[in-house]
């Protein structure tokens, strides 16, 4: 999974807490860890809501990473793991259960402890994104989507939008196998669901969606068929660095709403927190 | 190591502090954990040497010490962790490697992770006190102590009064057997210290060590005979709360200078610090 992921980038202010022998634990597991921003975020969110909790960096490895799930297992005050590469594939294996959109992805990124120890694991990388579109106002609902790539992210955030009700779901991959192996398995989430594979060209869509890699480095090819952009459609990215990618400067210049890569961590933040359990706002309740 | 920040600086009691995907993690090891105080106090001491780390709970039962010590082995970013009550024997038989006193105490309270991963126990509550006797301008070596107990902090303190170089170590003990192994065990570590096994009579010392329990609540008998006291003698308390006890007062009506139990944890967070590997002050280097 090369695609930038809602844990791994993005910058913040420092977070400031107070840790003490109440304070409820978290942690994100990563490898490598130092490029993190989840600490900060989540520190800062915990804060915000007035929860004594504290979210530290676990460096684990894929050797490790089974040893140190049971050993988290042993801590009665873990309130749950949030988990990023190279590990989301492999903590699907090391839960108790998993939500059945995570099964069908093949992926986790967050995992709760529950009150009799048990660790229920979930992505929330897809409805990350479509948080992070219905916080900029837009509503995927009944909306035609367009989606390029269909890698880790691509599957976390095709998984939302069937969720959410898109009218219809075209995925288009370089590897049409791989576009073909994501339709059926959101078929077996939901049967009714209008999913479709395409080509590079998004036309015909409501959202225009970048779930590829493409745009993280200077000189990428474009990830779709920019030429063919109308502005009745808003493109979407998931890239955080650079903000403004190649795809979003072609679709600004053929009149077409963007939508950065950043909203969707700061979505991500608040359904980690929630999925965790960590009591929310009375108004979130 | 990342540089210290503007943002890493105690501000009060309880110290604040920023955690980013570089912080290096440590945990206190606790069953219950709630009470508490090493993570602020760590914290604290962490933010005053500029040190990019962070310590946290760890709540374990003693069902499953030995699974959660597995788990933190398999974490490249873990400094070490402190382990206090019902822990600190069991800890032993689960490092690596411990120091001859920590072996010969059969107790350790910090257990540092050494690069190669190894972890390597010691027992610092003895030291913590001799530290907290310097920091208060008094130097044990060529003195003589009486010590009244022979449980875990007593065995911390003996060893760590005769590493330091007391003249004469007297045990007192209600349990006279458990006085006499603590002095063969100490023969191990040092056959040439002068150490015997004593009477509540404490005179012809001159510190004198309460390191029974007796002094926490209120109606306690005194762990010594105090009316053998002389204004020439030192009394010295572990007990932190109350800050006074009896024996204090006592020794105070016979003109006794006496030390309190404060500086002991005080002396202790320090000496954590530098066993963990903490870098410290260049004034300390």
């Amino acid at each position: 999974m090369k695609t930038p992921t809602a844990t791994d980038t993005a910058t913040t202010k420092n977070a400031t807490i107070t840790i003490t022998g109440e304070t409820r634990i978290y942690g994100i597991l990563a490898d490598p860890i130092h490029h993190v921003q989840t600490p900060q975020r989540m520190n800062e969110h915990f804060a915000a809501l007035g929860h004594d909790g504290v979210l530290v960096p676990l460096h684990a490895g894929a050797d490790t990473l089974a040893q140190v799930i049971q050993g988290l297992r042993g801590l009665r005050n873990l309130g749950g793991v949030i988990v990023t590469v190279p590990h989301k594939t492999a903590i699907v294996g090391l839960c108790d259960e998993v939500s059945d959109s995570a099964r069908l992805i093949g992926a986790a990124n967050v995992v709760r402890r529950e009150a009799d120890g048990r660790m229920v694991g979930h992505m929330l990388d897809g409805e990350g994104f479509v948080g992070g579109l219905r916080d900029a106002g837009v509503e995927p609902r009944g909306r035609s989507a367009y989606l390029a790539g269909a890698g880790g992210a691509a599957n976390a955030i095709a998984f939302a939008l069937v969720q959410a009700g898109v009218s219809r779901l075209t995925i288009a991959n370089r590897t049409r196998a791989k576009a073909e192996d994501l339709k059926q398995r959101l078929a077996r989430l939901d049967a009714a669901a209008d999913v479709v594979v395409g080509t590079p060209d998004p036309s015909g869509h409501d959202l225009v969606v970048n779930a590829t890699s493409l745009g993280l480095r200077e000189g990428d090819a474009l990830p779709l068929d920019a030429a063919r952009l109308t502005p009745d459609q808003r493109v979407c990215e998931i890239i955080m660095q650079p903000r403004e990618t190649a795809l979003l400067r072609a679709a600004r210049q053929r009149g077409c709403p963007v939508h950065y890569g950043a909203p969707m961590l700061a979505a991500q933040i608040a359904l980690m927190a929630r999925f965790l359990g960590v009591p929310g706002p009375a108004a979130a309740a």
